[in-house]
């Protein structure tokens, strides 16, 4: 046996918790079941994961977090123009949020449910997002691309503004005729406000 | 005993409806219910509904209808310009839905189930919903206050952008601090980019 296999590490067992939850559904899924996956003991689990809650949140931070790393990329990307970034930005969010929902629909179901769970998570997530997005409007400004007296305010807006096409709850709209027609509508008119000197 | 009490219309089969629809819920909700509320057998209320599903849809309808009203006359009220209307509009609608969701959550509840079911209904008082936001927003263009190619395009993706404030799945963030203050960011930012210059 390689050592790789046997050191039981955070990122294996959240493999195999992962792996449990598209088997078993949220609702079912116990540490027991982890740790019988892993061949180990539930006491080992509960060494890296103190609670059966903190081992759920670790779970959806990571499915959360990964799709991260393409917009990260985006928002550091400084040879794309201020409204590109934006505007790739927000597309691969969608398509991050589309392709998780369709490829894996049992998955995707259960990180709703674990999402709404864990709360915390969530918004730190949010904020997260809105802080990528509050960047690349300040990059905007600050190149006279963008008009907008505060950022942050207008970042928030945009999240919100788009929500049809990252919210979860609207997952069934997303491989609707016409889906990337609205999006690519609606970004066309925030970008116009962005844009737009005030009033 | 008075004629007006007497003579079985429509309206007093639906507001029957919603009344045991507010007492059963949508799950348990008979027709046979409805009759009983009124005094008259089940036939009777099948004289003016055929279908059980008949009902619910029309008791939706009549629902959605009623929140309309005032809409219908922003959007025909000429003497406030455009973007006075639009922005009283959006507001008049996030206002309509979160007193709707506050002062009655069970059967906002309830109508969220049967807004659900009856596909058509929700899909026409959208296109309705949407028809109206269009109309303005040509007179936006007629006056010069907005330079949008396809008011029909804008209209949709206005109505898109604002779900967070109408849509009955975010109810439970309408009454959260900042959700005013959020609102009226989005609307900024939304009439910014429909008084815009093409790029």
């Amino acid at each position: 046996m390689s050592p790789t296999t046997e050191i039981l590490t955070a990122e294996r067992i959240l493999e195999a918790t992962e792996e449990v939850l598209r088997r078993h559904g949220p609702a079912k899924a116990t540490v027991v079941d982890v740790a019988r996956a892993l061949g180990v003991s539930h006491g080992s689990v509960y060494r890296h994961f103190r609670t059966k809650a903190a081992l759920r949140e670790a779970v959806t931070k990571r499915w959360l977090d990964r799709m991260f790393v393409t917009l990260t990329a985006i928002t550091a990307d400084e040879s794309r123009a201020p409204e590109t970034r934006l505007r790739d930005w927000l597309a691969a969010l969608f398509e991050a949020k589309r392709r998780k929902a369709g490829d894996d629909p049992e998955l995707f179901a259960t990180y709703m449910v674990l999402t709404a769970e864990a709360g915390d998570v969530a918004f730190e997530h949010i904020a997260d997002l809105t802080g990528q997005l509050t960047r690349i409007i300040e990059a905007g400004v600050a190149s006279g691309d963008f008009t907008v007296p505060d950022p942050r305010t207008s970042a928030v807006a945009v999240f919100h503004a788009t929500g049809r096409f990252h919210d979860p709850g609207y997952h069934r709209v997303w491989e609707r005729p016409g889906a990337q027609e609205d999006f690519t509508a609606l970004v066309d008119l925030l970008l116009a406000g962005l844009r737009a000197p005030a009033a």
